[in-house]
């Protein structure tokens, strides 16, 4: 990868920050703090890593005022209040973007769709009939756009992905490789001891600025659409079953799975691995911690949680087996009958010391 | 979508109901009862919908007799005595199906493999050796189907699909995009600190009627072969391992794995994410609900279910804190205890009224 | 597929052992004991087995010298110490290999890679710029290798997989169809009720010998490497965040997720869909059951579990409840009380019958 030189000063302007020292060294990249040579720049995330900061070879640090006090090893920073996002904004500098316009020729495009002229198709790629693709989208090699799908302007959709199911997804959507937006719903309906397929009618709604991870499944709804509203961002592997609806701004990390039927509010975090059954409703603002299962509403805002953690192996199996009695175990009963019984004592034993 | 109309006594006709009002009235699609517009038919699911189905703007409902009388704005029905398999049944009638038949130029086909001459093969399908496609088959483009590979009638496989280790697939099968049917099973025999591979030499074998989503996995066998029965259906990223058995007409939720050489019964149900373990056998007729962990032999049919269900995150805390103690604390002995003690308390009680 | 035919003798030399009965008996196939027929070798793997063995049909057998005494039915052995080794050897004989070589016309391959001479790159494959391919790997085809990614050796890439983000795979290195490698790390700095993208500037490296499944998502770094070490065997579906380090010969099986920036050491296994938390530690030779929920480090080597296995829907529904009522359970202490009591109610019994 050929690398950009950028000076110092010009960076801190990117991130509206101060440029301290050398405001004409050039800098070719970003790098964490134990990795970063002389010739790139390294980001301090918290008095935690002042240490590491110290010991760094960056050739500049992104530090707040008050972090540089502390790095007396080092001349070239810049000042800024939130160095996380000061990083994250630079990653965007050095990143290989797909600067490619055109269309491969080996691109198989219907004649009826419509495509912007500054787009990128990739070669392989398979577009159908009536398909709508917006200014400045990236479509990489061997995706397929099956019939009447319309995408937005300035998305990024990676190779092997597969949108079908007549999926409309709006600007700014970046879908990651291998995944499947608008596959048939898992609608069966049993009959004289069979499952009898509906057909999916539905499709998926993708609004703004949202992200898909790779190896994802977006089913495209029954009836109604299945909808990811504007700012989702999702990770890998992750399940959105027919006409769930998932509000602006929820993030949802890997290997989760959302049932059918199921909305999600706004803002909500779910951590990696969770499972959400179908038919039910989670407010604005709830956080579900890694591998919770939720099986009702969630109607409060908060964090959430379930699993029983870690156990060594051989206690995890004596575990087991009073959970297995717990049932059985009527435990606050227990507890009342506990206290009932230490008052009779109590009461039996000062009877004992006035008959002394 | 070029949209198809209809008659309502042909509708009704194709559903063995009864029509009731306009006999003539197009109707060009299905809709849920709050979308449904004057030129669509909803359906009912149950007396709970009465309500939304007074409501709806649907052109024509698909009723039971007995819904019909509580009904008074709506004058277009269809009487059944199932509306959701009714409604199951006019999916296919509104769906847009692959009609196009023939092989694209760009597929790629070894002279070897036995195409019927109704297929649909799309751009950039890769077909192998002594490959067999039946009848009214339809295969996507991108998708690959390796050598020695058999796909019987009627069967519809969708883009990106890789079909390999010489899988055999039966009638009417559907696998949904990017999946992935007879890839190499997991298996290693560890020697001296390494892992060895073990070249998988079985195959799978997919019944008539197996519906399969995408971005699953389901593995060719180590020496025997992989099976679905007949009328198994499966949800998105499900992972079927090497040497399953799945008995016929059950049904596997999304993100559900089963591991090596188990087998599941017929007639069953797992709901989304539940983990099996290998070499275990589950009876006909078993339900697991969401995220159960199997790890023994299920012989008796029912339901079951595992995990603790979700909890506000502060009182989960709390609870994981009491689930560590609980491996050393002998619930049942405690209770027995409790019980003689209380006995105890009621003779020395006695005794002491005696000697008033 | 056509049938290779060995002698008894042959196949004994390959793995080291002892031929016994017709040492020129030719066998075409290594089956289980159920399945073998007369022209197939079948191997005995541990004494439970001896009565299938007995049994079998099996024109060979392979066995331990103990195993072979009580195997009157039986005339010809391959006598080995380690008869699933043996096997796991001699399926690497009876294979079919993808023994073709070249670069199938239909490939698009940029002018600036650099591929070793006896590769096979299949149809429709896309190769990007600087992409480094070595001697003897087999890409199958419609895989996409994005631009700067190196693979080494002897390697072999399935249909549908995407290797992007400069990934540098090694030698002997197998991946599955449809899996994704080096795809975006899911990094996202909140800002303003926003979340904004993080590009991801890392990469993957991948050691030798490394086996990767199919429907996998390895994610790239966001600064630093995702790195799995020399003899890592990954099953299906496994989701690798960004900056994962997984050591040498650990073994993950399907569905699992590690997130971002965990060390999991050399040696370990992980069984099936297990979760490990972000930024932790695991030490070398650590096991972990089935859906294990990993949220710490773990500093000892041992055998690790969680979650409360299967129970009856109605016995498990009054566990969740009694669940619910454990966190306001002081339990050691309740235990203490008890003592306490006992100890109570003996004493007053005593005094009772010294007063009698």
């Amino acid at each position: 990868m050929k690398s950009k030189q950028i000076q110092l000063d010009e960076l801190a302007q990117l991130v509206q920050g101060e440029p301290i020292g050398q405001n004409h060294l050039l800098l070719d990249g970003l790098a964490s703090l134990p990795q970063a040579k002389a010739h790139q720049i390294a980001f301090v995330n918290g008095d935690k890593h002042i240490e590491d900061a110290q010991a760094s070879q960056a050739g500049a640090l992104i530090v707040t005022a008050a972090m540089r006090e502390h790095l007396s090893n080092h001349q070239n920073f810049i000042i800024v209040d939130n160095p996380y996002l000061a990083f994250a904004i630079l990653t965007h500098v050095f990143e290989s973007k797909v600067t490619q316009r055109g269309i491969e020729s080996t691109a198989q495009i219907d004649p009826s769709a419509l495509i912007a002229d500054d787009v990128y198709i990739g070669h392989y790629v398979v577009i159908g009939k009536n398909v709508v693709i917006g200014a400045n989208t990236v479509i990489q090699s061997q995706t397929k756009i099956d019939d009447h799908v319309e995408i937005g302007k300035d998305c990024f959709i990676d190779s092997h992905v597969t949108i079908t199911g007549e999926a409309k997804i709006a600007d700014r959507v970046r879908i990651h490789a291998n995944t499947v937006v608008g596959g048939e719903g898992f609608g069966f309906a049993p009959y004289q001891g069979k499952w009898n397929r509906i057909a999916q009618l539905g499709s998926v709604r993708i609004g703004h600025d949202v992200r898909i991870g790779s190896n994802c499944s977006i089913d495209r709804g029954a009836l109604d659409d299945t909808i990811l509203e504007n700012g989702v961002i999702i990770d890998n592997l992750v399940q959105i079953a027919h006409n769930v609806r998932v509000g602006e701004n929820t993030a949802i990390a890997a290997k989760c799975g959302i049932a059918g039927s199921t909305t999600i509010g706004k803002n909500c975090i779910l951590a990696g691995a969770c499972g959400v059954s179908g038919h039910i409703s989670i407010t604005d603002n709830v956080t579900l911690t890694g591998m919770s299962m939720v099986t009702g509403n969630i109607l409060e805002p908060g964090t959430y949680s379930s699993g029983m953690g870690l156990l060594e192996n051989s206690k995890w199996k004596r575990t087991v087996v009073r959970l297995r009695q717990l049932a059985d175990v009527p435990l606050t009963k227990l507890v009342k009958q506990i206290d009932h019984m230490q008052a009779q004592i109590e009461s039996i034993e000062s009877t004992l010391k006035l008959r002394k």
